[in-house]
């Protein structure tokens, strides 16, 4: 994969979990996915309204390709009651690829988002039969009675995510931006049909990154140090760790440097005005997100170096997701390549129009740049 | 201790745990402490520089008075290397009560706190002769090869403080602003030496509550909801829990209405300039601290409501506190009056020269008013 001790190249790039957006702020960004050396992007359907219809989908997924041409648009319908068998089966033949659930109040635009899994059940059959993918927030609503909030919302909510897969074995299904060692744990412990996006900042941040310092919150939040490490351990480590508890027993040369690919990037890029960034009165809260498109590819090669796993960078970011998606390379298509830089600070902001966005990092300085 | 339904009567109110800051600052904010119904200040020694001497402690307090002279400032000192047992002495002969221990780097100004504490046992010695107090910031320093981060930086502490209580029975120590289960079993499981001050704002919040949210922001973090309940069951309930594990073997007719005279408040106000607060920009954290100290009493008497515990405030916020540090309330000295209120709000803030500071829960309702 590396070329010299300087560059490195990765098969086409593939973020499957993007925010786009919609409106002006949506021409800004949507030319951040390759800027940031993608070239798919797996665009969340969580708009205001959300996209509910095959037709809502096909419609955003031309405004996004009028933006961008170059980019591969795998479009996502928002589960809510609308959605019918019936516009499963249309969606499907569309080539809409998944369906994303939000519980509700958890996010941005989450408002519509489910309560209970069972009455979707005939929706996950038809989804199951033409092959479409689930796409999980995998949080549950806090609760103080429950003792639940931000920290534990993402454990609370596996019991749903081992529920679903038993009841429904084939279907796909992606439990996003995990952020805990029980959410590894558990995707590593159920079937082939379960796979994990991780993002690039939860590889970066624990929650004293974001304590005090909004342009660090998301959701889900990041948590615990060891939690941190459990995303790092499966990205470097994966199989070697989940297939065995017990090395004796197991030929390690077979996985020593395999990662897991049922893990792979999910960026969860999330754009948001600045003004909403900021929480300068003690009546509103800060939006939840933290961007990262325009740096994404040296980011996350910058991140899997600083903990021993640069060699795992085109499974983490591309082979092991088109693979778990079935959204081969083009014949022919170019590898991006990274070379090691010096001197290069992420700027603190993206602008045209009326909007603008800063990203991750702002003012943090990137040791890979993407070959022009 | 009610005179009515609509009225309650506290003996004089005492915050065993305010920052009062140094400067035009100061002005503004010393005045809030009788504003919002306290006679007694225990002020914390984390100026720039620290208050580690008897002679800067006597000019802060002499500066205090001239700001407001009807409030009864109780001094402490920094606990750092230049403390000697000797000075411990002095201070001791000069009316100073206590000594603020703070772990390196965890809060405002704690750059020269202390990482070890054996090296201070001559001074804990000479303390505990001079019967002093030692308060304890109770948090380590984050650490993520521990896995230590704000969430746990609190249960981390405890081991230290059981082993100071274990080698100085008879010094007193107060468990600053508790804010974990975890702490207030501790604190219950030691000795009568050992007390504990919660503060008002913990009582309201948790970690749900300061995420994305600056101004709800504070060291210790608030944590999980079953936390929060913990503070809140050992106010309203404390001895009954306390002193017995079955409720058979005692008789509750004596504990029922105790609440625990080991935790009592400890506002832990800590007032910032608004422009700190903020996290416009994302190379730079926002100030930790909540201030309440111009609405305490109210605010309080209204939490304490909350959970059914508005029996406990005058043990709460004066009695009990002012037995564990021997302050008694001087004879003739009238209580302090709060009545039922509609329709009031909580300012935006509070002004004076170019100070200016934002009160925990601005643009809420206050229930309970001072009566003048």
């Amino acid at each position: 994969m590396s070329d010299s001790q300087s560059t490195i190249a990765v098969a086409s790039p593939a973020d499957f979990h993007v925010h786009l957006r919609q409106g002006e702020l949506s021409t800004l960004v949507t030319k951040h996915v390759r800027q940031g050396g993608f070239n798919v992007a797996y665009v969340m359907p969580n708009l205001k309204p959300p996209i509910t219809t095959t037709d809502e989908a096909l419609l955003y997924r031309a405004q996004l390709q009028a933006i961008d041409p170059a980019v591969q648009y795998l479009m996502t319908l928002y589960l809510s009651p609308d959605l019918t068998p019936d516009e499963i089966r249309k969606a499907s033949r569309a080539g809409i690829v998944g369906v994303k659930s939000y519980p509700r109040g958890v996010t941005t635009n989450s408002d519509g988002g489910i309560e209970s899994y069972e009455a979707y059940y005939p929706v996950f059959e038809a989804m199951e039969e033409e092959d479409m993918v689930l796409n999980l927030h995998g949080e549950v609503p806090s609760d103080a009675a429950a003792n639940t909030c931000v920290l534990n919302a993402e454990p609370a909510f596996l019991p749903h995510l081992r529920k679903l897969h038993a009841r429904f074995p084939r279907l796909r299904i992606v439990l996003e931006h995990a952020t805990t060692r029980a959410a590894v744990d558990c995707v590593k412990s159920l079937g082939d049909t379960v796979a994990c996006t991780i993002t690039a900042h939860h590889l970066a941040l624990t929650v004293d990154d974001w304590a005090g310092q909004a342009w660090n919150f998301c959701k889900p939040v990041a948590k615990y140090p060891d939690d941190r490490q459990a995303l790092r351990d499966v990205i470097k480590q994966g199989l070697w760790f989940a297939e065995t508890e017990d090395r004796a027993h197991v030929s390690t040369a077979m996985f020593i440097s395999a990662g897991h690919p049922r893990f792979f990037l999910g960026s969860d890029s999330a754009p948001h005005p600045p003004e909403t960034k900021s929480s300068a009165t003690p009546q509103h809260a800060c939006a939840a997100g933290v961007y990262t498109s325009p740096i994404l590819l040296p980011l996350v090669a910058q991140l899997l170096e600083s903990f021993g796993a640069l060699d795992r960078l085109e499974g983490f970011v591309s082979t092991y997701g088109r693979a778990f998606y079935r959204i081969p390379i083009a014949s022919g298509e170019a590898k991006v390549t990274l070379r090691q830089v010096q001197g290069k600070i992420i700027q603190e902001k993206w602008a045209e129009g009326n909007q603008s966005v800063v990203p991750f990092w702002a003012g943090k300085e990137l040791v890979w740049e993407i070959v022009g």
